[in-house]
């Protein structure tokens, strides 16, 4: 099996890593990170860069294709070589998968037109322009799409998939080898959730 | 604020980039990975490669310190220059922190010795041949010393750091930003909840 995990300057580096820590360790399974162009892509915070040898022209048929979010989303909306790929690899793949702000590039390759799907809690008002059905929860899985909530979501998002893909005792195998048996010091990590300030504070910052 | 992450071949990209995701954040942070020399190195699964550029020697008073595990960890038990380099620089450090595995190179440097500790709830019972206490809890605060339990619960210690560094305030809006509301699709992520099966998988995946 293998997974691609797409790769553009200004991503959000653990909307990527957290489902590549859960779908790297399926057995038999490569994964390999993809980019328009090889080489070194920095992420949204500027301190991390991340070597790319294969481009979007070297992987084509992909199983899973897996797409992050981060600020640097907004460009690739109208890149149209990368939302061709998404279209091309999307009609042999088992499972196109986005975290975060990164289903907003599958909408706007065309792909959720209809499909009930889940972004960053900050975005998801914006998703129904794109003909998506906008959905609350962690993690949707509608046909062989499936879309998690914002940064950390797609290692629960990555859990389910493993599931699926693999069998429960597989995917229980690669949580407790990652121990992810979370405990949050806050509760603050959903809307719903977080004091009202905390909200305002975090709308702040993700303006800029 | 200046935030070590240490880098080395074998790494696991969790374990560091979760993190990374959290304290990266913080106001007026600046996040440098370091490795012993310049370059990319790969990680455990042999499949993601990040770039760095500053040298142990480079950076030579953080202000936090972040040791990651990963099967590579071994080899750098008897890496003299980095284990030196734990020692100077926890002598100026505000927070000197490990994640995993990574407790036994705070414990090789000698920085541990009759501290209470965790690390990957594999490797807890040999943790007392270094003169740590271990611990079972998640996350271990002690003196200046931070400790995380296996690979995703980096995430919960630099949330539990962020707010002794920059309040509850701070520390819920970087929870609320990265939508950490974990929803583990089973109960697996410990030793004491997941099914025996699944704890004897594991150990024989881990075992290589």
């Amino acid at each position: 099996m293998q997974v691609a995990i797409v790769l553009y300057p200004g991503f959000t580096s653990l909307d990527v890593i957290g489902p590549y820590e859960v779908l790297g360790r399926l057995p038999d399974t490569e994964v390999v990170f993809v980019a328009e162009r090889p080489g070194l892509v920095v992420n949204d915070l500027k301190s991390l860069s991340i070597d790319v040898v294969a481009t979007l022209a070297d992987v084509t048929t992909p199983d899973i294709v897996l797409v992050g979010g981060g600020p640097g989303q907004m460009e690739q909306m109208s890149n149209h070589a990368l939302l061709e790929w998404l279209r091309t690899t999307d009609r042999t793949s088992s499972w196109t998968t986005a975290v975060c702000s990164g289903s907003f590039l599958l909408a706007a390759a065309g792909l959720l037109d209809g499909r009930r799907a889940t972004t960053h809690w900050a975005a998801l008002d914006q998703f129904a322009q794109f003909g998506v059905t906008p959905s609350k929860e962690r993690v949707v899985v509608d046909g062989h799409y499936a879309t998690a909530a914002g940064v950390s979501a797609g290692i629960d998002m990555a859990l389910t998939l493993s599931g699926l893909i693999a069998g429960d005792d597989v995917a229980q195998t690669v949580q407790l080898i990652i121990e992810y048996a979370p405990e949050p010091p806050y509760s603050a990590g959903s809307v719903d959730t977080a004091p009202a300030a905390v909200v305002e504070n975090a709308k702040r910052v993700m303006a800029g």
